[in-house]
């Protein structure tokens, strides 16, 4: 089921005409009326996605989008598919459209609009003290809030929840019975952004995090939001303190992640994965379900489902043991 | 010296027929009173412990529990000193009775007890602005407590202590001349449970954490109480930014600890120790004193008194060097 | 440009003889007036500084000080250049004399001259909720500052800056166009002391930390204030969540740091260096400008311009992922 996203204001009335301009193409004028830009999974009808790489080919073939940005190597197998609007650098022009669709997807700045709750309108909800609560916040019964937490505004939070002390969150939708720990940080934007001299143009930040049913996020974790798509918590997953999931990551359900791991972007971690201290997960990655990565390992590259891995670069358990002794 | 735990209340009267109840063992009704759980060490007389593997031998020898939770292969061994209670799952059954004698102990939850200090009731102690103290907090003279830190009820602070900003304590007794920097995290529970499928359990935390004097804590350290010992920092220990330190875990004195190390629950560091930022001590382990340990080490084994280690895993530093040249 | 140091008052009338008791050097009066003490480069006319390696040759020779701290073996060295005083520890010695010219520089105590900000003091600054500002603060025009957030006394902030929640900033000069990001921790002393039985002595830090324009500091960073000299961060370089900056580290422009990367104490980074996800960088190090340093990576000794490194201790990435395939 798709989660609606409450936190970015979308702009109306955008034609292929706007995002050739942005893109410095010139083209005929297109009064071609586009939706939104996604991510191929999560594209409808009239939306604008994006093609980088070979290993998305079955989501292109099955995306909803009509025009896909994409280099001129994938022109060809773009238009089996979709129409292919050429560009040099996806991520550049994936960021321009973002930013025309979304224009203040781009700062991440302070919610000027939280205030002390009202406690009239939270139904059996404990707010310790000092806490800030924004607009159009949703929590559910018996949930408690932490001293000095701040709840930006559109955050939807669960049944039975609790929320630590110093914990702040934005841009994120949380389920029932999910425990998040004293000074944890989630939502804010991701680590992307174009390198320039003297000058980085960050990259805009219109994803959400979505922690699921009965996850516990420990003290000091760093969550920070998807760029496109969504970085998502799965269900029953446990994470200690002190670790860092950057953008779009995604982690399946019942995983147990130790303090200190670091999770780079867009890497997706399936079901029932163990994760010990330390180990680091480079971007980009797919590690399958039930998968053990012993504690201190650095992993860079995918992992199948059901193996023992640990080591750096991180390999077959039993290899690396045998190694070490 | 036993520092007594003023920090979760204890039910009276628990029988051994309670016991039998909660861990489903049907025995004739015992009508003998148990008065607490404890580890082997720190059990006295009339308290039910538990052994759970051959190292703690010389515990079990000296302990003064009566009754001891154990697996039927330990069974011959425990009888020769205590009375057995055996067990399929010795931990589950530890935090069951836990939860019965402390039925506190399992929600980490928000001290609603907190308030502003009233100044009259501490001599000479300095607090910032928004401090929040809870309920019979001690604070000794010349300590000075930063802005918006919180100090929750029954926390006892010693003399001339420097307590930053932002810092986070509860369940935690501290010594005189200790600094804890800002923003550190003392004293919540540890990563803790049993993973069930979609619904994990937690286990009851009733351990401290225990500061003794003359230690600095640094900036966004998180140091999680005992399960059911005390997780220990020594005289003279000194602790570098964004250490977690895991529940049960205790450090001698004058240990100099650099930033972003990691210990897993439960290891013994002994005295003098020295460890280099980011390395990481594995779970259950005893390293003894004099001990140095390179940064960014992996250590997955005991290390004996006087050892100088490095790498991942970590071997004796001049094996180490001398292969990685 | 020299940065003026307003975060530390110096004692004024210090002479020869004042550095001589401290250091319990028998000579007779001297009625030389000693301005300061400071690190070779930034020494000037009537300072004194100190000479702990040949590896500042080159600095020693160019200094303007006059009086050198030194021990027995370079006094000759010293000797050519400048005046030696000649001691058994230099850094002992240092300390001493630094809190003879600083004598609040031992102190990293609390900012009680802090109190909500004026709003009339500052042209277009917009504040949060809860947030506290010493004495002599500067923040430039079209700042925000987050909630919770605390900018302790003589602390300087340009223009266009965002600095988050919960951010507690002391001892530290910041560019324009700037971005911290909530939770940072920026400016308390480093973790530097000399180790004794029971009883460490803090050392003390009189330097601050500087941020040039176009920073982005990531969440719960913590930047530790130099000793006699400053941290530095140069423009426009980018710095993840979770990272750690130990005292007197200067780190050059357009550098990106990933997630959980740590930097031990006085290492200098050059221009345009990346560095991956939990890479280590040990104190006293010279990292050149144009160097890769892969995720994960521990590095132990320098490394020239242009270079790519990876592995634990790092080497040439091709070499480590030859061997580790």
């Amino acid at each position: 089921m798709k989660i609606e996203n409450p936190f970015f204001k979308k702009s109306k009335n955008i034609y292929l005409s706007d995002i050739f301009k942005v893109l410095k193409i010139k083209k005929l004028k297109e009064r071609k009326k586009i939706n939104d830009i996604n991510d191929l999974s999560n594209s409808e009808k009239g939306d604008l996605s994006f093609f980088n790489s070979l290993k998305y080919l079955d989501q292109l073939k099955n995306t909803k989008a009509e025009y896909i940005l994409t280099e001129l190597k994938y022109k060809n197998i773009v238009q089996s598919y979709c129409k292919p609007i050429v560009v040099d650098n996806i991520f550049k022009s994936v960021s321009l459209v973002t930013l025309l669709f979304y224009p203040g997807s781009l700062d991440d700045t302070v919610d000027f609009n939280v205030y002390p709750p009202k406690k009239k309108n939270y139904n059996k909800v404990a707010f310790g003290k000092n806490v800030l609560v924004g607009k159009k916040v949703k929590i559910g019964v018996n949930t408690i809030i932490g001293h000095n937490t701040i709840i930006e505004s559109n955050v939807s939070i669960g049944r039975n929840c609790l929320i630590g002390n110093n914990v702040l969150i934005k841009n994120c939708i949380i389920g029932n019975n999910v425990r998040i720990l004293d000074c944890a940080v989630i939502g804010k934007k991701g680590f992307g952004f174009f390198p320039i001299t003297n000058n980085n143009k960050r990259y805009p930040h219109i994803g959400m995090v979505i922690v699921e049913d009965n996850v516990e996020i420990g003290c000091n974790n760093t969550i920070d939001r998807g760029s496109i798509s969504d970085t998502f918590i799965g269900k029953n997953t446990f994470i200690d303190n002190q670790v860092h999931i950057a953008h779009n990551v995604t982690i399946g359900k019942n995983c147990i992640i130790t303090g200190q791991v670091g999770f780079a972007g867009s890497s997706s971690i399936g079901d029932n994965v163990q994760i010990g201290g330390q180990a680091g997960i480079s971007g980009h990655l797919k590690i399958g379900s039930n998968v053990q990565i012993a504690g201190g390992s650095g992993v860079i590259k995918n992992i199948p489902d059901n193996s023992k891995v640990m080591g750096y670069p991180a390999k077959d358990i039993r290899n690396f043991l045998k190694e070490n002794k």
